[in-house]
């Protein structure tokens, strides 16, 4: 099979994360007898220092011709990199919201789940931890407060600025119908977040997705408060399989999810639109501070591009080929920096991308 | 000295949590030589049930009046509650907002910290809780998504539901003024927390909060983004003195760091405007499944009557009183059952309120 991708580096250790992923995938090529065609596109600070926008029209030309994007991550320092003096239009992340509306990726999947192998790394008790946890956060990602009208006026000598959250009752069905098929594959269950005690959005996605449910007679459908969420997390994330949210509050809480598991350097993610098209990067940042230094952990971007075999090209076989490569090389005790703990042993980015392609 | 308070039980184990710290109270006003003339107000679904609406405009006068309003919890549970079958702004939760606005409470003081005592139940491991954390979410409280502007409305058949997220510079500056005073008699560390690479409001955050921290060279001034507060809050509390945030990012933040904390029974909260003015709660609930039970902690409730003490009368050996009464309660070993741990001495809501009081 032919696998036309599209990889975006970005910036920080973007360009060192993505290059595991693709020795790893060049070498599930060559096992299972596919093909693969790569594209580079330049996004976010890595653009502006070329075109001095984070994206061009091109380049979101290029993504869509692909079969699906692997990216690695946006941005930079933001107290110190001068893309930060550009206007908000202007700056790494706009390309990364750009992109996102381009190419319809509304829904947005994290994983978050505890590594046996890295429990330890897990900031909650053992008490806690002990249960395990496996669940998916499932965020909406091109609708609400990210993407509506938004302005700063000055009246009578006071600025005043106004963002707006808009959600309509499609937006909201297309993704929770996405969070029920996943849930259906997983252990049944879905924890919609809102904050329907406040706003009108929440109370319209409330009852959009309790009429969706009604096509699921076999998952289990519970609403929380954000604010209770965003406790639950941390006390008892075990009771969860799928969080369906809107987009800030995915936003936040994905990450608070993340880091709950400990291993955030292992996390990888799926951005998807209606069709076998996806954008798959990990969950992490650009990590300025430790670019260029053979530092950082690519194991986030690798299980993206398991991500991608398995969501984009139904390469079940392959992705799994992927995943057991992940799990041997830490049974077998190599470690990242961001990962490493007592008796295991250290390793580069690089060298960890050649440990994995090894195992395939 | 004469301290005219409005109590607010309100719904579920509100009205017993509020009659523990009234009893604490009345033995410091025996004590030291106080006054105190109570007038009670009715609130949330304890208000729905006797007026039909949440709050009324006899009830607010009776609060702007008073010096101090003491508040239990407002609210039952959103499944079962016929309050919850009311049109939203007839439910429980609007009382709470419509008294915040009226007596333009707008900046929302809620500590959160260890306590040793307690610290066996703190959600994060030994390793992070050992630094111990003190930390107090400053969260403006009459702005921004919860205020706005909101409608629902069918365009060609389809429900489309806006809120609107709006910060006038002035709103900013008087809550990051309170941010910065209060840091300066704790560590003299704020962190402003924002989503500043998206939204217009968070920039004008950013911005008005640099002006103010100008006016503060004593204090030291960090901007964070909200979904890596949301982690930093699990990976490590103890970096965080004054979080400074809107009032929705706040909403989330301090409930997930009063979890983190593990005491949530213990967190107490105070509601300020301009004046010495203030309403005073406990961080946590109304707990509809253990109300009437004698079940319920008192501790935040009486910490906030604690609050009040300080805040509004200035009466600062008052309030340490009472804290000291707590700690000494907890020092002795009685506990509520949320509380509870092995050899220590299991009470109700009132006996606490009885222990706590003697102790004055
Ligand atoms: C960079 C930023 C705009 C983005 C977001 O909030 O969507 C990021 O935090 C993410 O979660 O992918
Ligand atoms: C009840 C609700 C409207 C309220 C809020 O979100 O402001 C509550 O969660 C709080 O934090 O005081």
């Amino acid at each position: 099979m032919k696998l036309e991708i599209a990889c975006i580096p970005g910036d920080g250790i973007g360009p060192e994360i993505v290059a595991q992923a693709n020795k790893v995938l060049d070498q599930v090529a060559k096992k299972f007898g596919h093909e693969i065609e790569r594209k580079e596109i330049l996004m976010g600070g890595a653009s502006i220092d070329v075109h001095g926008v984070p994206l061009t029209d091109e380049a979101i030309a290029t993504a869509k011709a692909a079969d699906a994007v692997l990216m690695g991550s946006i941005g930079g320092d933001t107290n110190t990199s001068p893309w930060y003096k550009l206007p908000p239009e202007k700056r790494p992340e706009a390309g990364l919201l750009k992109i996102r509306k381009a190419l319809n990726l509304f829904a947005n999947l994290r994983p978050a789940y505890l590594y046996p192998e890295l429990a330890g790394a897990c900031p909650l008790k053992e008490e806690i931890s002990r249960a395990g946890f496996d669940m998916l956060i499932m965020r909406e990602l091109t609708g609400g407060l990210y993407f509506g009208e938004r302005h700063t006026t000055t009246e009578n000598g006071v600025r005043k600025a106004v963002d707006t959250l808009t959600y309509t009752e499609e937006e909201i069905r297309r993704i929770a119908i996405k969070a029920f098929d996943v849930a259906r594959k997983r252990k049944g269950k879905v924890t919609s977040v809102d904050k329907a005690n406040v706003l009108d959005s929440s109370r319209l996605w409330r009852s959009v997705v309790e009429e969706v449910a009604k096509d699921y007679p076999d998952v289990e459908l519970s609403h929380m408060l954000v604010d209770n969420c965003a406790m639950q997390l941390v006390k008892d994330p075990a009771q969860f399989d799928v969080i369906l949210t809107e987009n800030m509050f995915g936003d936040i809480l994905s990450d608070e999810a993340s880091m709950v598991t400990g291993s955030i350097g292992m996390l990888s993610s799926a951005s998807l639109n209606d069709t076998k098209f996806g954008l798959y990067e990990p969950s992490h940042g650009s990590a300025p501070d430790i670019a260029g230094k053979d530092l950082a952990n690519p194991i986030a971007t690798v299980l993206s591009a398991a991500m991608m075999l398995r969501y984009t090209f139904d390469l079940d076989k392959e992705a799994e080929a992927v995943e057991e490569a992940v799990r041997k090389v830490l049974a077998e005790g190599y470690r990242t920096g961001d990962i490493m703990s007592e008796g295991c042993t250290l390793v580069g980015c690089s060298k960890m991308g050649d440990l994995l392609a090894e195992r395939i």
